[in-house]
């Protein structure tokens, strides 16, 4: 208790010294407090003890600066749809907000670039972009902020083609924990200068630095899309259609699996007639004449698997309403059961280990009443499992728990990772040891270097 | 010289213990170690005290405890084709050659990837590679070892498509400096699991840890692949044509530049009868109608901006040649002056600033009598000069070294970085401060934290 005690007067009078920075942009209203603490996943609740909300790169410095002088924790926030627990405040400490730095700062359309503060959603950039005939195109479900999409290592749908924030962050402007800020990069394409800054802060989670400015990647909007459905009597079968279109060099925009529950939710949701068995919904981009070639090659290997045929969105707005179904998909599923939670996980394998680690799941399923929507970029070897569950039956929370334990260390005996995209946050520190080893160790001495109060998001990803 | 009579002594306790283990693998003959102590750059020869070659990631880590214990440098060395003094040993210790080290241990077709040891250079894979109809694309000009590739963030002619090594490791056994292994990843495709410690040994340089295997992506062969160039009578044409092309999102797999005088050095060097002006040399990948279209909206772009005629290199033999020519451009660049050393140095802009930074450079010789071919991954902004200097001619270096260093200051002002792909080794420390500022100081405490006794390959990237 004295060391709470400690804390939290260290706690007033950096609360006092941010307030005459920041004015009323620092709250300590509860309401405020537990929606900051509060995440789209099953984790439980821990607000922080305050919340800033800051305008500028300058001011996360000079806040950070007063977090250091206390020794209070620090967890920056986006727009809160992590899925890990990224955003809890397990140590308390101050939630830093950066949903106002929501400016577009420059689009390089030449270089294919943008320079953006770190709050500016995915949706937002990509209505900005509309007009000058450019993309972003990583996009988890939720419409995240783009730093929190660095921080998380974020993916989505057309990953498959286009990478994850991995290949698309060209430069971070982040602030260290001493207050000090750094630009780990400038705009060239690539670079040999000096350690990776980039790629150490993209899926740092917040723990090495916070994330107030990017330079992202942008492609042009593909001159010919196309976008459909193939249905298939088995999953097993889908599967092995997507790994020889991958192996087949088929430049996928979109490949992704959904499973007769997940379908059926989306058709629910999102008022679509879709066959409820597992499906393909998959994308083409390029030019006419490539998009036809890439369909037509596409048709052959699901028709070999066994696959349904090909339903084509040809219109604008039905490729839209399918997308954002599939973008729902989470949404979708816990409309399924009102009063559920869903314990939402990832996990990803090499593309050739995919059906056996979707069959053990589903195995185990089999044996549950558990309801468990499954949904997946497959053509990363990456796939979700949202089950629904009452958080009130201890029994079915330890049933749906051992379920996802199982799926996850399944991926880990196959070669794989405990998680895609989702990140470690509180929710995967055990797995995070268990699929690194002694890597953890060098994470650790990393973390410990660059943030030795351990300030920046205490408590998240490994134990110090 | 008290210092120095220390580390001798303790090197020959060091050497003493290494030799039971290694017996006729370490060696301490001064040829060996003069081959060791040098790179394909312009730094003076700095030879290790003794080398040491190294079977198998075990006996690195018993190499590594053994440096660790008496405090001695160790140099990772693959097949000495660095550029920037990358593997000199100005504190002197053990140069770790791991050619030996050249299994290619397991290629998993279905998942497009391959795990070998460091010492495989990236011809040996490609040979392996014919027969499974996949192929690993980065290609710098020389047969470099893929640990090296590695360690310097390699790229080559492909990497406007592929990427670069930052893109195709998925995964990296390492030595670290207390002689621990890791691995940073599995075999998934993605991952947010932890710190990116990939993408941190990726262009570490040996200074954080020794690269003994890797995994890498692969790809298909491309079912149709042509190539061919076309002319220019001015550069800036010949770059305006470039710029287009990337921003019209044509998937060039190839496009590269020759100015005039490094055109004139291929042909004299691998015979060829190109026109001895500016040109590009290109290559289209995918399938057969792809390839046709792609090469006939190339074809409009440089139309458009005064190029001449596409000649194509339709026969698979004269692509080889043609690319050959290319790779071996340093050394025809070299063989136009016998007995001058070659200056060589890169540096990476945004597209849109590239035809200013080669105007810079271009004005500077113009100037001067130094004959300097240019030729340059252009399709990402990144592009070299080799300036062929007499080593001795004390006026000829200081001026070689001030276009250097306008090159360089010039490219960091148009929103570039130092070094594109050769890295910064010993010859750019002072630039990667230049570039980066405190994001040097999060570098130091990164090395310091990994490597307290400043062991591995100390003296390179930034001083402690």
């Amino acid at each position: 208790m004295s060391e709470l005690r400690t804390r939290k007067t260290g706690l007033s009078d950096a609360l006092r010294e941010m307030s005459a920075l920041l004015g009323d942009r620092l709250t300590t209203s509860m309401p405020v407090r537990e929606a900051h603490g509060r995440d789209e996943s099953w984790h439980p609740v821990m607000a922080p003890d305050a919340v800033a909300f800051a305008q500028s790169t300058d001011e996360v410095a000079a806040i950070v600066r007063i977090c250091s002088a206390y020794g209070l924790p620090v967890i920056p926030f986006g727009t809160g749809t992590s899925l890990e627990g990224h955003i809890s405040a397990p140590h308390g400490g101050l939630s830093l907000d950066l949903s106002q730095m929501n400016r577009i700062l420059k689009v390089n359309a030449e270089d294919l670039d943008v320079h953006l503060e770190a709050g500016v959603t995915r949706k937002a950039l990509n209505v900005h972009l509309r007009d000058v005939g450019l993309f972003f195109p990583i996009d988890p479900g939720a419409d995240a902020s783009l730093g929190g999409m660095a921080a998380t290592r974020a993916s989505g749908t057309n990953a498959v083609r286009y990478g994850t924030m991995r290949e698309n962050v060209l430069n971070i402007t982040a602030v260290m924990a001493d207050g000090s800020v750094v630009h780990t990069a400038r705009r060239a394409r690539k670079s040999s200068a000096g350690y990776d800054l980039t790629r150490l802060l993209v899926g740092s989670e917040g723990t090495l630095g916070i994330i107030t400015e990017l330079t992202l990647r942008l492609y042009g909007i593909p001159e010919a899309i196309s976008s459909g459905v193939v249905s298939f009597t088995k999953f097993e079968n889908a599967i092995d259609a997507v790994i020889e279109t991958i192996q087949s060099g088929i430049p996928m925009a979109r490949i992704e699996f959904l499973d007769e529950v997940q379908v059926a939710a989306c058709n629910r949701y999102s008022k679509l007639t879709l066959p409820e068995t597992p499906l393909l919904l998959v994308e083409f981009h390029g030019s006419e004449a490539s998009v036809a070639e890439q369909a037509t090659r596409f048709g052959e290997i699901t028709s070999a698997h066994g696959g349904g045929a090909f339903q084509w969105a040809t219109k604008a707005e039905d490729r839209t309403k399918l997308w954002e179904a599939r973008h729902n998909a989470l949404y979708a599923s816990l409309a399924l059961k009102p009063g559920k939670q869903g314990l939402i996980t990832d996990v990803c394998v090499p593309i050739s280990n995919l059906a056996e680690a979707i069959k053990g799941t589903k195995a185990d399923l089999a044996k549950s009443a558990i309801v468990a929507p499954m949904v997946g970029h497959v053509g990363d070897g990456n796939f979700h499992l949202i089950m629904l569950i009452d958080p009130d039956n201890a029994a079915e929370v330890a049933e749906a728990q051992s379920i996802h334990d199982r799926m996850v260390l399944r991926a880990l005996a196959l070669d794989g990772t405990c998680t895609g995209e989702h990140g470690i946050g509180e929710g995967k520190m055990q797995f995070l040891v268990a699929e690194h080893g002694s890597g953890v160790a060098v994470m650790r001495a990393i973390k410990k270097a660059l943030d030795p109060q351990n300030i920046l998001n205490p408590g998240k990803m490994f134990t110090l």
